[in-house]
């Protein structure tokens, strides 16, 4: 099959790779209908160091149930399956707790023998934990917005989640990426009063309006900084979702969250140490957020997407084929394009 | 009037001051029953600077009101008062908040003109905001407990508050100081079905027990941290409250919570950087607490320390006259006492 590998910073190729086998009794394999590149797919593009057969890509995609391991019981071939960007058994303690990221039996695309999303098919692991089935005809329409209950709404759900945005609070969302949108509208969603969209691209900021963004500020750092806190009579506000994850990001954080509130991050940290003294200690803030265990939002959100409620698709602007997949990093890295959908 | 000013690292001295007098009408002077040396002051103790005419000191205090300015309503004359360890309005948005450390109007001992604990007298801006009536005769016996509400009691309970501490939960608390052992009490107070308390003093962790700690780890480090995952079945604690405010404190925190959970700190931090990248976000670790407003829960709290329902005031171990204050931080920086209260 064809699958995207990453050999090195800059260097992502289609290879032709053996085609997945149903290994244990609980995997199933999916041939994919829709796939993307992640925003954190460019951290190793910007640094891989080079390896000679590379490393498989993708962690978001949606497909049709291809064949089922002999102990699967709540998928069957046919089924039209969401895959979350963590795969979980479903049944240990931390995923009844909902916080599958941390699942016993569980892991990341690629590790352990997982397949990866930017492929043609994918093996499956714990598929009952792991995969959720989507009723009915699946309208083909809806298959971007689908396929942000993957990982990008999920994460923006998780930040407005984590951060206790609720009817009124005030929110900073720091980044106009497909996650910062979603932070957005998962914000919108929660009944925020207020919504802060820090990001400096306008076709970006303006889908943010779209989304529920009440106010834009384009400048970073000190100058953002008093911006926001010039938009909230000099307090900042309750809640700040950072969707970036580089330092400088974390600091903005710091800078526009009032007094007693909550940074969430879910912008994957860059970074190891950061400030972490007094600055947020002195003023009560609370950092939370963390890797979001989106398979325990994907059934609290799939009505709204399947009834049109909400659309948050549109964050891909562009989709190419997997065999374009290369362009498709680049026009991401160039910021030319928002969030691109790949067609296997 | 006597006061204690500290003139440098290691050099305290009982000083005479002039009597404090009211400057706004919004004020009153209280007349020191008991005050105590806190564990932050340890910190200037260690390493502030020689400064010619000293620092008054002292955040904790109990006593009675001895005149009150013309606008205050809610404190008179003759009143026993608890003094929380930052003076407040009580009616800006954050006192309302219940973040009274945050007040737009309020501020620490000793700026702003306010007075210090460790003295005779102390002049109390915002009267009304800032003191507690205790009502009815005071029963002598119970002054300790009472001053414990002053900071360490409401400390250790502001922990486990925003820790999140509530029935069932799991807890590690770092440091068998007055602080760490008033986290024991409220963990335990709050439902904690298991309270791991790391410490070395016997003497302090045999009271941590009798206060509800459930296992002593008498480790630090990565010896501590094994320790407390061996006792948990690998996994940690839901909560942890970081009673201690150095970075090896917060590192074990990071070391001992299970994935998921929060760390609550109360010890103010002596560091600026520290981890705080992929070490929180990829386990999703809440970080939390911070400077405990203690107004916020005297009214919740006193009841049960007037009815002798608890007991928190053993945390002081040694009593002393304020002419004695230089051997009270001596002896509390040798470890040879836990909390010295101090009768002026």
């Amino acid at each position: 099959m064809k699958a995207a590998h990453m050999f090195g910073a800059g260097d992502v190729r289609v290879v032709d790779a053996p085609d997945p086998q149903i290994q244990d009794p609980t995997d199933v394999i999916v041939r994919v209908t829709a796939a993307c590149v992640c925003g954190s797919d460019l951290h190793p593009y910007h640094r891989m160091k080079p390896i000679a057969d590379g490393t498989p890509m993708g962690h978001e995609f949606v497909g049709i149930v291809e064949e089922a391991g002999s102990e699967v019981t709540g998928v069957r071939s046919g089924d039209f399956v969401i895959a979350p960007f963590v795969w979980s058994d479903g049944t240990c303690d931390f995923c009844r707790a909902g916080l599958q990221t941390s699942c016993r039996h569980g892991g990341y695309w690629g590790s352990h023998g997982a397949g990866t999303g930017q492929s043609e098919f994918v093996r499956v692991p714990q598929a009952d934990g792991t995969l959720v089935v989507v009723p009915g005809e699946i309208d083909p329409a809806l298959i971007p917005s689908l396929l942000t209950l993957s990982d990008v709404y999920g994460t923006g759900w998780h930040a407005a989640v984590t951060g206790g945005v609720g009817p009124g609070s005030t929110v900073t969302v720091i980044g106009d990426g497909a996650v910062g949108l979603m932070s957005v509208l998962s914000a919108a969603r929660k009944g925020a009063s207020r919504i802060i969209l820090m990001g400096r691209h306008t076709a970006r900021t303006d889908l943010g309006v779209e989304f529920g963004a009440t106010d834009v500020v384009a400048e970073r750092g000190d100058e953002g900084i008093a911006r926001v806190r010039e938009l909230t009579g000099g307090d900042g506000t309750h809640v700040v979702l950072e969707a970036v994850g580089h330092l400088p990001a974390y600091e903005q954080a710091l800078g526009v969250v009032r007094d007693g509130g909550t940074i969430s991050r879910v912008g994957v940290p860059q970074y190891t140490d950061g400030p972490v003294g007094r600055t947020l200690f002195g003023r009560n803030v609370t950092l939370t957020g963390g890797v979001a265990p989106v398979r325990s939002y994907i059934d609290e959100l799939l009505p709204d997407v399947l009834s049109g409620a909400v659309d948050p698709g549109r964050v891909f602007d562009t989709e190419m084929a997997l065999d374009d997949i290369a362009e498709a990093y680049r026009a991401m890295d160039a910021r030319e394009a928002l969030k691109v959908l790949i067609r296997p």
